[in-house]
């Protein structure tokens, strides 16, 4: 029977092409049926995301990641990135996000460990593009010591996204008896941070091209743990909160703190570490560096008879060099964040209003 | 001193607007302030994600929720949800978010226990429309025992985005000892699906008002995890792989269960539940109900000699009612899945090629 020959010579064919297959994305742009979940999308993942974040979790190809979670407790964080340009000097939405997270389970006192990434991409996305991002987040991962376990992908239509948007969660362990959070706060304890402030901001800025002006800076995106790891050893029981300052920047996080725990905040202006290129951007942008985003800094408040050994520790590590000991919880005024102006004044920090840098990360 | 006079009239001010605050989001509209991670997002936050939420892990407002992950062996999973309409016929993009990642857990055996929800919200999205979705989210996690423990949200502009993007993670447990995956399917095992197909991708295709009929069809968005565990209580060592069937619908499962296992599915095509409207829709649609996304429905690929144990264990749920056995697992073709039609003939069914049904999920 022809129709059966035929039949059979289009099986034979197909096991051929199963066999020879290494899969290959041959588009150069994004498209919808990168999303559909069909073909298209198989090949994407196998060949571009598999391929650059590979581990044993990741390649059983499930609906999900087994994973051991020893110990039993652990710690679980989302953070979704959507920062414009996707690359900008110093890192990119890949590494962002994969920063993002493990500094997010950093401040919580635990050991980042598994990581899952969700993609939106837009319709038109180079592929070379979505590489650069994948292998940057690889990158980051393998510098954090996190695996990612776990995806998804979808594609918009043109005009409904911007490129490329990455959501990432995470597993965190704790291994550490810590007891971190605004309830331990008390007077007297020393607020800490853990480097120069507003660069990630700034650097975006720059980057949009708003500021008719050349600079060096770069994105200050890194993963915490080391220097977080680095103080919880120092002071063990000593460290009552850690933020990371994103979006916001530190006057927000020292809001969340002074509102959460209703004691005030007194912060001395002159203390808090700014590179001289941050000021003067900021002033030209007509914003406070003290609510421009970090995406490797955090704020820690640490009890205030350990606060010099908190801070040897931080500034033993490349990423805390600069940490510095910027204010002091106090009893007054309840749940308000003060600063002591370099010329001797004083004025409320309140917390960030309206979006002066959207789509910072 | 005046100064001191109008500052501490200030501090007074604000404490007292502090003490009296119950969050409440006064604007109609989302606007970029409410992903600057400032006073507009908390409000956001608290007034409507936390309020809709509430749970200890997620009220402690950290960075990441802190959780007990009894017995040490976890899964964890993501997906991205960019559906359009956000809202449709049984359904709308936040319950489909819940039940997309309680489905993935439980097809891969655990007990769904924690979620994240990630919001890429456009500029614009109006409020109301934000609180139906987190409300129908809040009412999904409740019906599948899972609390969403941490989340994050981000703000595009207009043009950027389409409405609401929502990417949900989620942490199973692993109670029972099972071993799934596509290594231990083997020759003469039952490939079950557990009710009629189609429903959701035709439900959305339907409220694009693409096609000018009527029809009473609903999504089938539902959480999977109790007909799962009926059949991993009906048939314990039984069980080799369970999907769910959304993106590419059965036939890409199928393609993906016999290209990982490298053995054939030959399907009785009229075996297949399908509802006559869905048959009806997709003839007009041009299209094959075996590639249309169901959010509520899986395929299982059992041992052959307890089929019948484990199609009266799916058929004693509700969500399994119309469950059927739809085909077998054979040597050959290997990797291969055909499709024994109702006419006689056999043909190939391969896996979903291009995207016929854009942003079902």
């Amino acid at each position: 029977m022809t129709e059966m020959d035929t039949r059979e010579r289009q099986v034979l064919d197909r096991i051929e092409r199963a066999r020879r297959r290494r899969p290959v994305v041959k588009d150069e742009r994004v498209t919808l049926a990168h999303g559909a979940g069909g073909k298209a999308t198989h090949t994407l993942i196998e060949a571009v995301f598999v391929d650059a974040f590979r581990n044993p979790a990741l390649e059983a190809m499930e609906d999900g990641a087994t994973l051991d979670v020893a110990g039993g407790r652990a710690v679980f964080t989302t953070d979704s990135f959507v920062v414009s340009p996707l690359f900008f000097p110093g890192g990119d939405i890949g590494d962002l996000a994969v920063n993002g997270t493990v500094n997010d389970l950093a401040v919580c006192g635990a050991r980042p460990k598994y990581l899952s990434a969700g993609f939106v991409l837009e319709e038109g996305l180079p592929v070379d593009d979505l590489r650069r991002i994948v292998a940057s987040m690889a990158a980051a991962a393998e510098a954090a010591g996190v695996a990612i376990v776990t995806g998804d992908t979808k594609v918009v239509q043109r005009g409904k996204g911007d490129g490329c948007y990455v959501i990432t969660a995470g597993i965190g362990v704790l291994e550490r008896d810590v007891s971190l959070g605004t309830a331990t706060v008390r007077p007297g304890d020393a607020v800490l941070v853990s480097g120069p402030i507003g660069e990630h901001g700034v650097t975006i800025m720059l980057a949009r091209g708003e500021l008719d002006i050349e600079a060096s800076l770069t994105s200050d995106t890194a993963p915490l743990h080391e220097p977080v790891s680095a103080l919880l050893d120092a002071v063990p029981g000593g460290v009552r909160v850690l933020r990371d300052a994103t979006r916001g920047g530190v006057a927000t996080v020292l809001n969340e703190i002074a509102d959460a725990s209703g004691f005030g905040i007194v912060v001395d202006e002159a203390a808090v570490p700014v590179r001289p290129m941050v000021t003067g951007a900021c002033e030209l942008l007509g914003i406070d560096p003290l609510y421009v985003a970090c995406e490797g800094r955090f704020v820690a408040v640490v009890d205030g008879d350990q606060a010099d050994t908190a801070l040897d520790a931080l500034r033993a590590h490349p990423l805390g060099a600069d940490a510095a000991l910027v204010g002091r919880i106090k009893d007054d005024p309840p749940g308000i964040v003060l600063l002591k102006t370099a010329f001797g004044g004083t004025r409320i920090v309140d917390m960030l209003v309206g979006d002066p840098l959207p789509r910072i990360c």
